[in-house]
């Protein structure tokens, strides 16, 4: 499974940690975790997964590889800017959102559209989104 | 000025008579219709601007430009799939949305994200929308 | 219609001479001029569209209007970098390369991949392309 | 490393056979496989490399992952149709063309406007590309 967690690259101190737990949970599960692989949300997601030995994909916005996070082990650089939130969506099976601000928004709306789960812990309250309170229950949900 | 009309496809006979008045003010102003050119909404104010001589461009997601409206005026032909939500809200100067479901929301997320202002007519309450009643407000707020 | 003119944004004087005039009988063929939108060839088939009082499209690779030449009418802002190249392709029923480098040579693939008409006016010789002398020639076969 | 492995879907035997062994060297030289996730030589290179432990990803045209082939490891689903063609390029530090059509020459377009270096096992002859007589040579020079 390829599990991809969403969230801001501005994300308060909480939400770095609940995505650190996140991106373990979803290692220890066997799952590939996708990321659009820049800071906050997706870094820390990206730094719980390597803990484990898990496979991250980012899927960059730009060209360069060397502007995803060091924490990834796949870069996909698209060169496409914002649309590439659109790409993030349809490779994950599942999602899982972590706070998260417009990019996380399109991202939710894009899942949502392409008929994939979308597990919410404190994040857009968009109907469709299955909506959880701790990482473990998010991972649990998204990979069931 | 290009000014962005997004809506669903599936659209009920009340959100396409404000799409069409909306296209119609929108080409009356001496703006560039851009939208999604496939049917309800996009078609609606694609109708509605054709009929004032206003110029209409629709941005498809597929690559056949007999998939687009037949009011439309300009096809651009992305064979991007949904992605090109992305392209209709960077193209418009400011948008108006009307209604709509999750690729309305993704169109609207983008827009925001960018910095564009988005008017809604009975849409996704968003922060950052600003809510109007009608489509002559809806123009008006988006033009100025 | 929408024709395509491709060729590299630092084009030789010739090459610029070749797509006035490009732009030019398009326009006054009644078709809508599709392009990069931005310098170069671009821009000369643009000047040349403009000057006759036809249609000019400009689908740019950034977010920004503004990066567009002076002589485009509609821009398509894709933010989607390079692979606007592709969308270009798609969105003309025909192309003319005009000289040309290595996105010129994208475009060209993906015409031909995509089963659309190129005509080329000394561009790369690739098989598929007809190969053309004169503007003139060029703008008759891409219509015809 | 990323290296990508570009040619057509449909290929011949002589460059499977080659596209089997240029994935296999890739992945032991413990560099990642990038391909466009489809049948021909995007299928060949995958099997190479997974019979020998090393990593693939397919970056495919699509939404659906299953439409990857069998060999991949991980999907990266675009839904962009031939756009994706230009991830491909953008994603790998360095690509290998075996034989290959109108997506392969796009490809190479691609590659060769951002810079990579691009080696060529009888592929289309365009300058730029690196020509090589063995899978072994152009793994060679794609690490080197």
């Amino acid at each position: 499974m390829q599990i991809g967690v969403i969230g801001a690259a501005r994300a308060s101190e909480e939400e770095c940690r609940r995505a650190v737990k996140v991106g373990e949970l979803i290692a220890r599960a066997g799952a590939v975790l996708i990321c659009g692989g820049l800071e906050g949300v997706m870094e820390a997601a990206s730094l719980g997964a390597k803990r484990v030995g898990g496979r991250r994909v980012g899927i960059i916005p730009g060209y360069e590889k060397r502007d995803a996070n060091p924490y990834v082990d796949i870069v996909i650089a698209t060169g496409m800017g914002h649309a590439r939130n659109a790409i993030v969506a349809a490779s994950s099976d599942a999602l899982i959102a972590i706070g998260g601000e417009m990019g996380t928004l399109s991202e939710i709306a894009f899942a949502l559209k392409l008929g994939k789960k979308v597990v919410g812990l404190e994040t857009w309250d968009i109907p469709g989104v299955i909506r959880v309170k701790t990482p473990e229950e998010a991972v649990k949900r998204a990979i069931s």
